[in-house]
Formats: C-alpha cells, sequence, structure tokens
C-alpha cells in the first residue's frame, strides 16, 4: 500500500472502510471455508461496523455480531443498542430485551449463526493472543455444546493481521492524537514544579489534553520518585514532587476512537548521572530502531535492534523478555491502547507499510530503578514517519 | 449491617476491607466445599486485592488471582505488575515474563491452582450472568481439558452477592462522586446555551468534572434532538445545539475507583408538553420508588413500582422488560459502570441495607423520543438515602 500524506483528520468512516475490512475478512474466510466468523468483543466488533460506544463498560448485556461469508455483518444485540447499530456498517440488526431472565441472546445467535453457517459448518473465532470472548464462561459453554458439530476455527493472526495494517483514515486519526497529546507534553515544564501533588499533576495533564482537543484521556499512568520509579502502570499517589525527583507520564489519549499511546520522562531540579544516562541510551535504543524499520524486516528486529542498545553483549533470547519486567519493546496501535505485533524475541510478524507502532524500550538503572520512553511511528515504504514529536536525548529537567 | 453517617472520603482501604471482603467468599468457599476460587477479570481481582490500574485497557497480558480456602490471595500475574501488586492484599506474587511466545501464565496457572486444590477438586469460578473471563478462548480450553478431574462450581451469585453489600468506606468514596457530579449537572446552564455543539459540551462537562475533583470521567453518552432524542448510548455529533432541542448526558465519573452514574435532561429554549410529561412521569416513577425502598424488598418490585407510574394500566410482566428497549429501571453501582442487581420484573434480589443503587426509568412519548432520567441511592436501614441531588419534576429549560 501506498501512505498517503496527511490530510485532516475527520470523524467517522465513509462505508467504503467497512465494506473493504469486511471484504479482507471474507477473503480469509473462502480460503478456510468458514461460513461465519463470530465476533464477541467491543474491538472486533467496533472495526468490522463502526459500532462506538462507551456503553461496553456496563458488563451487563453481551454484545455479537457475525460476519458471513459474503456481505455486510449481522449484529445481534441487546434492544438498547439498536439506534446506535443501525447506522452503522451492517445488513441486519437482530435484537432481544436484555438483561433478560434467562437465554440472554444466546438462542438469538445460535439462529443467527446456523443461518449462515449453512452447510459449511466451519466457523470462525477468536481464541488466540489479546483476545476475550466477552460473555459469561457458562454461555461459552451452552454455544460451544449446541455446536459441537461445528469446527471451530481459530482466526486471531488473520484478523489481527487485517487489523494491523491502517488506512489513511484511520492514519489520519492517530497523526491527529499524536500531535496533539505532543502538544500537551511540550507544555508540562509551563505548569509543573516542585510541590505539585503527583494526583493534582495527572488531573491538570487530562484537562489539559481535553482542552487540547482529545476526546478523552483513557490511560494515565505514571510513577514519581527520589532518583528514579519502579512501577509504569500505577495510579498517582497525592504526594508532592520533590527537587531530585523523577517522574514519567504515559498516556493513551482518545480522538475519534483511536489511540496514542507514548510517555514522557522528567527529572525535577535535578537527577543522577546514572538517570541521565539511561535517557540517552532509550533515545539510542529507538534511534536504533528507527534505523531499521521498514517494510520486510520482523517485530523481533526492532527488539534485537534496541536490546543491543539496552544490554550490550547480551545475547537476544538469553532472557525471555529484555533487560527488566515490561516484557517487550512497543507494539501496534489503533483502536486498543496497544495491539499486535509485540516487540519481543519471538514475534516473527513481518513490518508492512501502513502499520502503527510503538517504539518503547525501557532500562533498569542504578539502585532498581525502571526508566521507559515511548515513540508512536507509522510505517511507510521506505521507513518510518514519527507521530510523536521525537522527545529529546537529554532527560528534561524541570 | 449498619450504615454510618457520612465520614470524609478517604483513598484506599485499610487492609481489614479486603481482609473481610476475603472471608465473606471463603465462607462461601467453606460451604461448598471449594479449595480455591478463581479471578479473572479486572472487577473481580480489584475488589478482593485491591489492584487498581488503567493497564488493563492493554489486552496483551492475561492475570489471575487464586482465591485460597483461608488466607490471603495469591496473584499470577506478569512481571509488568509485580511492584503494583506486591502493594496489594496478596500473600504471594508468582509472575512469568509476559507476553510469552507460548505458555502465557497457564501453566504457572494450573500449578498454582492444583497447590490450591488439594485433594477437593472443587474449583469456584464466575460463569454466570455479567461475568466474563478475560483470557483467550484457546486458553480456556487449555485450563478446562486440564482439569477435567476437577469439578467447576459457578460462585456468581454469591460473589455479586458479597460486591453488591457496600462498606462505610466504599459508601463514602461514592457519596464523595456522586455530590461532586451533582454539582457539576448543577452548573450545567451556566456554560451551556444554543449554538454549542454537543461535542463541545461533552468536552466541557468533562473539563469541569476533572476541576471539581472526579478522577476520570469514564463515561459520558447522551443525546440530543428536536423535540427529544432516541439514542441514550451514543457518543456526540458536532451538531450544535438549537432551540427547541432535548437533550441528555448521562455520565459515569470516577473517584478511587467508584463510579457515580446518573444522568440529566434539559431543554433548549422550549419544549413540547409531551416531552414535560414525559420528565414528570421519569420523577414521579423514582419518587414511587423511593417510597418502597427499603431492607427486605426485591429489585423486581421496584421495577414494578416504577413501571405502574410509566405505564399505568399494563400488566407486570406483560412486555419483558418495560415500555422501552433499555430494558430495565435501574441497577447496582460501585467499582464498575452498572454492577447487580437490575431492576427487571425477574429480578428477585433481596434490598438489602448498604445496597447502592440506580433508578433509572425510562418512557417513550411523542414520536418515538426516548427519555431517561436517573438518581443514586444508598439503601439504609429504613429506606434510602440520595446519592445524587434529586434532580427537580420540571423539565429543566436552559
Amino acid at each position: 500500500m501506498t501512505v498517503a500524506l496527511s490530510g485532516i483528520a475527520q470523524r467517522g468512516f465513509d462505508t467504503a472502510e467497512f465494506a473493504r475490512r469486511c471484504a479482507l475478512a471474507q477473503a480469509v474466510m473462502a480460503t478456510q471455508n468458514l461460513g461465519a466468523v463470530l465476533l464477541a468483543s467491543e474491538a472486533e466488533i467496533r472495526y468490522f461496523t463502526g459500532f462506538m460506544t462507551q456503553f461496553w463498560q456496563s458488563p451487563t448485556r453481551p454484545w455479537f455480531v457475525v460476519l458471513p461469508a459474503t456481505g455486510a455483518p449481522v449484529a445481534v444485540i441487546p434492544t438498547i443498542g439498536v439506534p446506535l447499530m443501525r447506522a452503522c456498517y451492517v445488513s441486519d440488526v437482530r435484537s432481544w430485551a436484555s438483561p433478560a431472565a434467562s437465554d440472554d441472546g444466546i438462542s438469538l445467535l445460535l439462529d443467527t449463526l446456523r443461518q449462515h453457517l449453512g452447510h459449511k459448518g466451519r466457523l470462525g473465532v477468536l481464541m488466540g493472543r489479546e483476545t476475550a470472548l466477552r460473555l459469561p464462561l457458562g454461555d461459552i459453554f451452552v454455544l460451544t455444546t449446541a455446536l459441537d458439530d461445528v469446527e471451530m476455527c481459530d482466526v486471531t493472526k488473520q484478523m489481527q493481521q487485517i487489523r494491523m495494517i491502517k488506512s489513511v483514515a484511520e492514519i489520519d486519526k492517530l497523526r491527529h492524537v499524536c500531535a496533539t497529546v505532543s502538544d500537551v507534553f511540550d507544555s508540562v515544564p509551563d505548569w509543573v514544579a516542585a510541590g505539585m501533588p503527583l494526583s493534582e499533576l495527572f488531573r491538570q495533564f487530562k484537562i489539559k489534553a481535553l482542552q487540547a482537543g482529545v476526546d478523552d484521556v483513557s490511560y494515565l499512568v505514571g510513577s514519581a520518585g527520589q532518583g528514579g520509579y519502579r512501577d509504569i502502570i500505577a495510579p498517582p499517589t497525592d504526594r508532592p514532587l520533590q527537587h531530585g525527583d523523577i517522574f514519567m507520564l504515559d498516556t493513551g489519549c482518545v480522538w475519534d476512537g483511536y489511540f496514542s499511546d507514548f510517555d514522557r520522562n522528567f527529572a525535577v531540579g535535578d537527577a543522577s548521572d546514572a538517570a541521565h544516562q539511561a535517557h540517552h541510551q532509550l533515545y539510542d535504543a529507538t534511534e536504533a530502531a528507527l534505523a531499521i524499520v521498514r517494510p520486510g524486516i520482523r517485530a523481533k528486529d526492532l527488539y534485537a535492534a534496541m536490546d543491543a542498545v539496552l544490554r550490550p553483549g547480551v545475547a537476544v533470547g538469553d532472557e525471555a523478555s529484555g533487560g527488566d519486567d515490561v516484557g517487550r519493546y512497543g507494539h501496534g496501535l489503533g483502536i486498543q491502547l496497544t495491539e499486535p505485533p509485540s516487540h519481543t524475541h519471538w514475534d516473527e510478524t513481518v513490518i508492512e507499510a501502513g502499520m502503527a507502532l510503538t517504539l518503547e524500550p525501557s532500562i533498569v538503572y542504578g539502585d532498581g530503578y525502571l526508566m521507559a520512553a515511548e515513540e508512536n511511528i507509522l510505517v511507510t515504504a521506505t521507513g518510518a514517519e514519527l507521530l510523536s514529536r521525537r522527545w529529546g536525548r537529554d532527560l528534561r529537567i524541570i
């Protein structure tokens, strides 16, 4: 594919976007002789139909979409979602009053599956890495029992492969949200100072990101500590920032359903030589990845390039997952905070133009401190475009 | 239980809170002769251990907690979560470098389960309404095959029963977030006017809620339209508010991990008699529920009291789920946007002191418009305390 130059990000998608996505899935289905694919999670249902709502936070009702061998998807959903789903890319909306006393959509789903499976008897289901069916285990047992004559085929890799390659319209949304969040990070030294509690810093960051134009600050984690931090997924404490602290903010902001995911490190007043050096190493590791990224390499090559800088002299694969506890040096990006692939020593995914990726080297230094630095990139025909504004090599002092 | 009078909401919980929660679960386990309960979703893991992070938005890694017959839970988690989990209510943290090339935690989980199941061979799992295991279906099959000598017992109802009764500390958090959001809703007429796009209204609402002190505006949905709206779970459009519009904002805001969940209706400039009457009926339905709510009634009694006002003359149960497509007239509230029970004609849950509930009547009026109004309450020994500030009977005109 050719990655188009930036347009203006627009909300929503043309119908053709969803038709293309479904056609790609249906091409896979044809090669595997699948009569239908069952989608039962937020990300997959949104990807193929455009159904976008925060209502997924309510665990009460199950939602299903059946992708037939040809044509638009069929929604099998609670009545509360019908008005929104009718505006999506679906050929039919079948609904029931949910929550129901019993049989919460399962019979209706089974009827729909049987109708579309026809004589083929082969059903595609996502059952691999990074997937989960959002329905009760008891209902999963009901489904598998009722479909015991049906061959369930795992289509995880094929569906993830389709989602990994972003369209021009998706790329515009990713560019937009990453540029917006870059501006917010750039402003941090203007409004953060010693004495501000980390929780207040988080609150202000969220407000400034919303003011800058993101729809939601869906994800904001980080830590602060004297000389460094040790945890990169925690909510903030009320402890005031102190001279000598290093703090990190890692945010996944959303615009029209698409995520940014990058972090920034700062030191308050002063930092140790070890901290400065760690930040340099992280920068250099990202440079090493940027130097090799292009279509045709593999995710594991990105891992190896970064690991050579982060842990010189350690053979790739000597430790399962890099020099610390993060487990990888980056991942895919899109409608979820993290998507495949994973930059690990074992991920064989071939990098292609149109992939949106994070580069997220991390390192342990000094007295067991952890430091992570992250950028977001778009793979192009010849290399990569930075989606996030490249952060400097020197640790930023506030 | 006695519901204590309001204290000042504080972040976090005493260790005793988690010990009490686990002891309640372990009492259930003892009666059912369960060697362990497997927890594999965000809400259950947080409830029993205190492990709170937005990192759940990354679907990459599975997380497990095993609740043994006695003592604190055992965490079986990716290494990236170890620092945060060590500060939680756990007796042991077992970890692996995730994401892994294969066997992403499953063997470690099986070892842990076997160790705690001992000779009993009975494992508690949540497999009922409103639950879902957050792990790949393929790994569920691996687990069930490896445990084919183990009897899996559904403990959904028992675990939900424990979570439904809020502690004094939980109630303080709910009171705090609901009071904060009430203030924000009260301010809406001060800053909203015809001409403002709904998307901008949403953005400003989020900013004002953060400024008022909530941690996150996790959920904000709503609609606007001439004479009324038809969808109550949609994201906003950019359409400017017009004279004659009715709009509704429904928000789930979070403070220290606890949700508010209520909505408010407004009319811009003017509204039809039918809209005014619908708003009156919704108010009166809530009054009817408030008049009867007390320990000992059932969730279905709340449904019946509201339905009698909303659809006078319709026998309870004549239609499966009320007069519209919402499916229920309210639900439980806590660490998820919605929790059990459901105010439906079939929910037999006995209402108890300490339950936090929403009352959420909805009605169809005029040309197929939908209107919903919601309040949050705490059930007390003799009735209920409003957590949200009661909205007026008359439709608010801006």
